[in-house]
C-alpha cells in the first residue's frame, strides 16, 4: 500500500496530528485501516465502535475486539516513545503525542429499522452516523475515516444503478464529504477509495493483523452479497480485468460531478418549496432539488419514483395534491408550495 | 404499441404533416419504425439508406430491399388515397399528402475506419451521419428519425460503463438530441427510446412486416454481443426481471443531466483554450468543457485518458506542455492557451 502514502488526498489534507474520528467494526477493512493510519503517524485516533446487537454475543465479541486492539497500539505506542526506541520525528513528539481513544456506543438496529421501516442496512447507517456525529460532537472532532474501498465503490455503485437511482445514487461515496447530522457538519474521508480489496488482503497478510470474519460480513445484504460474489466476477470473466477500475473511474467522475451539481443548489432546503421556482429548474436539477429537499425533512429511502411523483405534483396540469412517501408521509402542494406532512 | 402514440415525446414535438428523415438500415428495428410512423399518418418521410459496403453483395441487398419497402409503401398510400378508399382525415389530406422519399448513400466504411484510425463501429455511425447531414441540407430538412430503442440504450449504457466513460458517456443517446455536423444543425429523434426490443419484435410479428437479418446484426461489435446476448441476460436472472427498466431509467436521468450540463457550457468551442479559465471550473465541468472543446477540434475518439491528460496540462505543477490524443494529434500549452496541433 505504498503508493496511498503519496497518492491519497486524504492523507495530504488531514495531518497526521490533529485529532479524527474512526470508524472501527472490527472487520478486516477498518482493523487495516487503523494500523495502516498509526504507521502513518496517525496517534491521536478515537476509535468509534457502535455495536449493532444485531447477532448477540457475537456483536458483544466485535465490541470486545475492538476495544482490546485499541489497548494494544496504546502499549506499542507506549513502548515506542521509551527514549532511544525510535528516531526521529515520532519520538522528538513524544511529550505532546496523544493517545488512542475509544468510544463505544450501542442501538437495536433491528427494533429501529421496523419503526422507521428501513432495512436493515439502511437503519444501521443511519444509527452509525448519528453515533459518529453525537460523538464528533461530545470529542470536539469533525472528521471521521472510514474504510470504504473501491470494491466497496464498485459495488455500491452498481447496487445503485440496478436499484435505478439515478446518477445522484451513482455519486453515493465520494474521497470527502460532509454532511449535517443533528446539527454537526461531519466530514467522512474514505483513505481507501483507491485501494482495492485483494491490496487491503495482501496488507492485512503482511503484517500478520488479525480482525473479525463476523464483522466483516456483516453488512453484506442479499444483493451486495450477489453482486460481490457473482456479478462483479461474471463481468470480469466475461469482459476482462479492466471492468473493475472502468466502473470505478466513472464512479469517481459521477462523485466530482454531484459535488457540482450539490454546490449549485446550495439555497434549497426551506420548509416548503416554491412551485414556480421548482418549474424554472431544469428537469435534472429540479430532482437534484427535490432529493435534497425531502432529505433535508428526514424523508429517508428517497427513490426515484418518489421524487418523480413530488415533482409532479408542479405540473402545470397535475390535477392531484397529495402524493405518499416512504415512512407513512406525504408531499401536497397548496398556494403555490409542496409541503410534507 | 398502442402505448407510444400518447407517450412519446416525440410524436407530440414532431406532427405526422412535416418533413421528416429516417435512418432505415432495413433491420427490424428501422422497418419497424418505418411501419409505425406511416401508420400514424407521416406521409412524407424520406427514407436514408446508406449502403456500409462492409459485406459485399449483402449490403447491396439491404440497400435494394430498402428501396422496394419505400416503392411498396407509396403504392400502398396511393391506393388508399383513391377517393373511397379510406374516410376522414387521411383521405382528405390527398391533394397535398406527399410521397415516401428515399436517399441512398454508399461509404467504404473499413476504408475509412482505417484511415481515420477509428472502430468500425465508430467510422460507421460517423460516415452515417455525415450522410444524413448531407441530405438533411439538399432536401432542406433538419430532423432524422432513427430506430434506437430502450435495450439499444440499455446495452449501450453499459457498454460505456465497461468503458469507464465517464457520466457524460453514460448519456449516450436522448428521445431528442441536435448536434452539429459539417455546418448543420441536425435534430435527431428516437421515438422507440422507450419502447423493448421485445415490444417492436411483437409489432413486427402483427403486422407480417419483413426485414433483413443481416442489417438487424451488422453493428453488433463484439462488447455489445457480448453485453446483449450473456451480460444482460445474466443480470435478469440473478437479479430479476426489473434490472433493465432500472438502468434505462438510470440512462435517461443521466441524459437529462447531460442536456442540462451541456446547457451550462454553451461558449466554450474557441479553438485556443484559456489555462485560466479552465482552471476556474469545478473538476467536473472542466472535463465537460474539454470533452465538448475536444469534439468542436474534431478529435475523435476521446476518451477519459485523454481529457485527463489534456486537464493535466492546466495544472500548476505542469512539467509537461505537450501530450498526445487520439489519431495522430496532439495538445500543447503555451502562453496561457491549450490548442491542438
Amino acid at each position: 500500500m505504498e503508493r496511498l502514502s503519496t497518492h491519497s488526498r486524504v492523507t495530504r489534507d488531514f495531518p497526521p496530528d490533529a485529532r479524527y474520528l474512526i470508524g472501527v467494526s472490527g472487520g478486516r477493512d477498518s482493523v487495516a485501516l487503523l494500523d495502516w493510519l498509526i504507521s502513518l503517524g496517525y496517534e491521536r485516533l478515537i476509535v468509534c465502535h457502535l455495536n449493532h446487537q444485531l447477532r448477540g454475543r457475537s456483536s458483544d465479541a466485535d465490541a470486545q475486539f475492538v476495544k482490546r486492539l485499541v489497548e494494544r497500539y496504546n502499549q506499542e505506542l507506549a513502548t515506542l516513545r521509551l527514549p532511544g526506541a525510535r528516531t526521529g520525528k515520532r519520538s522528538a513528539r513524544h511529550a505532546t503525542a496523544g493517545r488512542i481513544g475509544f468510544e463505544l456506543g450501542s442501538a437495536n438496529i433491528r427494533a429501529l429499522g421496523k419503526k422507521q421501516k428501513m432495512s436493515v442496512e439502511t437503519a444501521a447507517r443511519e444509527a452509525r452516523y448519528a453515533f459518529f456525529a453525537e460523538t464528533a460532537r461530545r470529542r470536539n472532532c469533525r472528521t471521521i475515516f472510514v474504510a470504504h474501498h473501491a470494491d466497496d465503490l464498485v459495488e455500491t455503485f452498481l447496487i445503485n444503478l440496478f436499484r435505478g437511482a439515478g446518477s445522484a445514487g451513482l455519486a453515493a461515496m465520494r474521497e470527502i464529504s460532509t454532511r449535517r447530522i443533528d446539527g454537526i457538519d461531519l466530514t467522512t474521508a474514505r483513505p481507501f477509495l483507491c485501494v482495492w480489496r485483494k491490496e487491503i488482503d495482501d496488507y492485512v497478510g503482511e503484517h500478520g493483523l488479525r480482525f473479525r470474519e463476523d464483522a466483516t460480513n456483516k453488512n453484506l445484504t442479499p444483493l451486495r452479497n450477489r453482486i460481490r460474489h457473482r456479478i462483479v466476477p461474471y463481468l470480469e470473466k466475461t469482459l476482462g480485468r479492466n471492468i473493475r477500475q472502468n466502473i470505478w473511474r466513472t464512479a469517481m467522475i459521477a462523485a466530482d460531478e454531484e459535488k457540482w451539481i450539490d454546490s449549485e443548489l446550495r439555497d434549497s432546503p426551506h420548509a416548503d418549496l416554491s412551485v414556480v421556482k421548482l418549474r424554472a429548474l431544469p428537469i435534472a436539477l429540479q430532482r437534484r432539488a427535490l432529493l435534497k429537499w425531502l432529505r433535508a425533512q428526514n424523508v429517508s429511502n428517497v427513490g426515484f419514483d418518489a421524487i418523480e411523483r413530488v415533482r409532479s405534483l408542479a405540473d402545470r396540469d397535475a390535477r392531484i395534491a397529495k402524493v405518499n412517501l416512504p415512512g407513512n408521509r406525504h408531499a401536497r402542494r397548496r398556494a403555490g408550495k409542496i409541503f410534507i406532512e
